[in-house]
């Protein structure tokens, strides 16, 4: 019997201007029917912000090739939850978040705009994929991480992911060495702002932000893609620290 | 020796003119010297988003009693960042954020502002807690939120908290049962969108969202705040299914 032709939602956090939405619709259009909703205009580092103070709006566009979709005047978490309550003509195969230009390894991950339209998918039950470059250049060679994104695409729509899974890929400009599973680098950001004065003498802050690695285990992502590999991390939305939670229960109710 | 008295942070993502977080600031007064560093403005849901095309300005203000502080032109996350790195007298012993108006329970906790501060004051080395009342209305009573936060702060300034883990504390509006460690409960948001036309007969979309309990874990958040307990629930800032990287490496390497 034929499967049936898999139905793939592509979002991102960069909007619709980017080259790595339209590389990564072009990719799922490989593998089935693609519809592309995203935001209508950039919002990088919103992490998982949802809108509730004001009311959405949906544009239809046209995004590459004959691949469609919506604009949303939304955050990413916005695009992919209003896609599955409103915009979306059947459920989803297949949630895909990208290509974004910018790593997403490490830290970045819990600032991440991208991240976060795939883990909504992921919150409301469907196998979901993010897809980042570490090069932030929009122009960016691509195919690496379309490589990656290619593999894992293949094996999610075939076996599927456990339930409350994200996948999260990150790939060098170019070619790679290979992709690699990974866990999410401790690290973080030092001497953050630089401070400024405005023209009437009142201090304000740029951030800034200067990256550190925190972590030397050989499966950290960022040690990885610093070697030349692309990465996959399998991450959870459960952030129950389970250890800690045994630990006190026992000490408190025995 | 006498110990050094503590020098408290304290944030939230509801604003200054919120009473949970007078009321936590006042608190924080009972255990050492505080500082109150908070958005300018309600910042509700907006997850771990951080500002990073404008610049943030920082204004003095009083917030109660002879508590002061700074209202922030940014989200709960940029508040934290900018206070460790600017704005603060010495490194900070605790970090505080709440009270929130609302639960932070189940997956609230993804789309929370008030817990991301906390998180952010983890992911820059300080022990942290977040305070939240299941009640909206800004006028509930604080009473149970304050009682479950004392306990907590005072082991916390004793012990100090494990590397990565943050504290996120839920309490019903008015006395409480008791205290339970718990899990963040598996849940999520179904029907979440009220779709209207504006008077040039074009689509827009209000976030409603009907609030749906996956979990009949005893140890659920979600379960204990309705049974009438107080929770509190160790979390991590770490997003790695360890479980299956663990697997997926076994696989590919063997």
């Amino acid at each position: 019997m034929a499967k049936k032709t898999p139905y793939i939602l592509v979002s991102n956090d960069d909007g619709f201007f980017s080259n790595g939405i339209k590389a990564l619709a072009r990719l799922a259009a490989e593998f089935g029917r693609v519809v592309v909703i995203a935001p209508d205009r950039e919002q990088s580092a919103v992490g998982h912000a949802v809108t509730i103070h004001e009311p959405l709006r949906a544009n239809r566009v046209k995004v590459v090739d004959d691949i469609e979709g919506f604009a949303v005047t939304g955050t990413p978490a916005d695009c992919v939850k209003l896609a599955h309550d409103q915009l979306l003509e059947e459920k989803p195969d297949l949630v895909l978040s990208g290509i974004n230009h910018g790593s997403n390894a490490g830290i970045n991950l819990l600032y991440s705009g991208t991240v976060s339209a795939a883990t909504e998918g992921t919150v409301l039950g469907y196998p979901s994929i993010a897809v980042s470059c570490t090069d932030f250049d929009n122009s960016a060679d691509l195919s690496g991480c379309l490589d990656a994104a290619r593999l894992m695409i293949s094996q999610v729509l075939e076996s599927g992911l456990p339930k409350g899974i994200t996948l999260n890929i990150n790939a060098p400009a170019g070619p790679f060495k290979g992709l690699k599973w990974s866990k999410m680098a401790d690290s973080r950001y030092v001497e953050e702002y630089e401070g400024r004065q405005d023209p009437f003498k009142r201090p304000y802050f740029w951030l800034t932000g200067k990256f550190e690695l925190l972590d030397d285990s050989p499966d950290a992502d960022i040690q990885l893609l610093r070697q030349g590999f692309a990465t996959v991390t399998p991450i959870q939305y459960d952030l129950t620290h389970y250890l800690m939670l045994e630990e006190m229960k026992s000490k408190t109710e025995s």
